[in-house]
């Protein structure tokens, strides 16, 4: 049997997407399980903009587990959280070699895992949650695991919480659950993208000078010293979780657009309520607020929502029918001087005039997001992990650099 | 009777205090008698930085009401406000007159107000607090009224609600109250300024571009759509009231200080917790946390406390033990580029070093503040309202300006 292996490279190779949250997580009941104080919901973004390539791949020649990403070799062993999802992978292969023992022994022999990403790690943009969902599927996938995706949000919950609704394409719910041992704490489908394949995402990438707090540090911060957080977790944010998947299954977007800037504008309430407080948002993100409100005035109708995760990147989320109205007019006031409009959802955009009078906008917020971003990326609602055949590890083991 | 008064102007001038909140008024329970939805408490700062400075002055000879502020005639009749201000100190002096028919009957003689800031109107500076109460205060002793400043702090409460709280000097708390009619909402001494005269203030003037959403109308959308201000309102405050108070009773600085920032931190929680969204805070805003924070951590100790009114300036508070380590390492950061150091209370900054070497805080706070700040005002604690013979209408009525 051992020999069978001897030579064999085993490959599974899976994209998987971002997801950013219109109601946020932050906070945890369980750090080590990583389980959360709230439920929280996010829209998959479009792999076509942004994604995470990851092979998993085991072969009895490989001396240890491995981990590259980006190029650079990790520190496996010291990483709780990947160990974590490994094991639970294992164990699951465990249960499946145990039942058929045809099958190739792989939960016994080394991984070696390659994964890039198509967006710099620096960006802000939940990168680990797109690496942990990938490394998971392709693992799942390696050992042609039977679990569904629902299953595996478990696994890859426990390497970055928000992860676990990157294993899932269009609205995605990730429900807080009850139960101590974390078993119920995991993501479900509210509406595939096809549902409401509408919606789009503009990302400006607001450049901040040093690292803020990591996220985990402080919504750990948060939950220990913020008064108001309580209130947050145990009444506003479940009243939200309601509201918004009515606002997805009615494609409602002005209630959507709502809920999504109350949130966020609540989370970051939680963060300044903090001791010592924690600031993401810069005046470079208050100034996108403003924008959103101006352009939302303007038009006399509710047509885009701002969200803001750990940092200062402002989501711009509309309806593609208002791309003139939103993304035209961010375009106008940008011009040449941001990176991003040749990506691939450029096209709507190409001689788009700015749907919104510059004029009618606060001169404060122009000024902003003319100082500050310098780079867009133009997204929409997509699909979740995709298993290909462009694998990072060649049929004999070796590492492909792209 | 009528005929004694013919000639005569009779005059009454008094000064009264700005006051700083450490524990924050904010949201209306009552807006037409502004009574608040919580208790709030300040520090009472001395007139010799920043006061105003009243002459309320009647006789039969003027034609009407009248107030003028800094020079500008004012529209009485449309300032509820004051209307009603001057409609219960006349029913006060009413009553005075009608237990003693020797008295003149000033209440039926028209009034002339005329009223100076030391400092401008639009820096942000409670400005409306020092007038009301010194309004209040110079028609009371005009009048010459029996009323104790706690009594009459419910008259000032009603021209303005943080107005109640510089009727008095040194920590003076404005109890919320329960009575609809507001007679319970007043303002009381907690401590003189003689109890800890060692407290300073650093004022920080952070140029703002435009009005920021002015505070009458920010607290009632505060009250109407925040999801987390009733928890503040309710529970969080009456807390802290009763902590800073015990602080103050014990001269304990490091109390004060992080029940003042984690309070003034929860106020603008709630405000960008609003719907739309208030930000009163920027990013010079930001900079004057960091710094603090940053001074505490290198000095091993709190030793000062920011706190942010509805606006963007930072008023920093300390003990004059600490001048050096606190004034003197904002004045070496800000150097000759900010005016103000040549205030009343420059004395002890004179050659002083900075108390803390620069290179041990956080650079951007640094630059955050050479950019931002271009002004400061030295100054403490101090006392109430003080009656002076430096009149500002002559004994014929004239008005007299500075």
């Amino acid at each position: 049997m051992a020999g069978e292996l001897d030579n064999k490279v085993f490959r599974a190779t899976t994209t998987a997407p971002v997801n950013i949250a219109v109601i946020k997580y932050w906070g945890k009941r369980d750090p080590s399980l990583n389980l959360p104080t709230n439920s929280s919901l996010s829209v998959t973004l479009s792999q076509k903009s942004l994604r995470t390539l990851t092979t998993a791949s085991c072969a009895a020649t490989y001396p240890a587990d491995e981990l590259i990403l980006n190029g650079k070799p990790q520190e496996i062993q010291s990483s709780k959280r990947t160990l974590a999802c490994l094991a639970s992978l294992r164990a699951h292969r465990q249960a499946v070699e145990d039942a058929d023992s045809s099958l190739p022994k792989l939960s016994t022999l080394s991984l070696r895992i390659v994964s890039e990403n198509n967006f710099p790690t620096a960006a802000g943009l939940a990168s680990s949650a797109a690496g942990f969902a990938a490394l998971v599927r392709a693992v799942a996938d390696l050992y042609q695991l039977p679990q569904s995706p629902r299953d595996l949000s478990r696994i890859a919950r426990q390497g970055s919480g928000s992860a676990c609704r990157s294993l899932m394409g269009g609205y995605v719910a990730w429900r807080a659950g009850e139960l101590a041992d974390g078993s119920d704490s995991l993501a479900e489908e509210v509406a595939p993208a096809s549902h409401w394949p509408e919606m789009r995402a503009l990302v400006l990438v607001v450049s901040a000078d040093k690292k803020d707090v990591p996220s985990t540090e402080g919504m750990q911060t948060t939950v220990a010293t913020s008064n108001l957080f309580e209130t947050r977790a145990k009444t506003v944010v479940p009243e939200r979780m309601a509201a918004i998947e009515t606002a997805i299954q009615n494609r409602d977007f002005p209630a959507f657009a709502e809920i999504t800037m109350r949130d966020s504008n609540g989370f970051h309430a939680t963060c300044l309520d903090s001791w010592p407080p924690i600031f993401y948002m810069n005046d470079v993100s208050r100034a996108a607020v403003r924008l959103v409100h101006d352009i939302n005035r303007a038009v006399g109708q509710t047509v885009c929502a701002y969200t803001f995760d750990a940092g200062p990147n402002a989501v711009i989320y509309y309806l593609e029918k208002d791309t003139e109205l939103v993304a035209g007019t961010v375009k106008s006031i940008l011009g040449a001087s941001a990176e991003g409009w040749d990506g691939p959802f450029n096209e709507p955009l190409k001689d788009v005039p700015a749907g919104v009078a510059l004029d009618k906008l606060d001169s404060r917020a122009i000024e902003g997001i003319k100082d500050g971003v310098s780079r867009v990326i133009l997204t929409g609602v997509g699909e979740g992990p995709i298993s290909v055949d462009e694998h990072l590890v060649s049929e004999t083991g070796d590492i492909i650099s792209q």
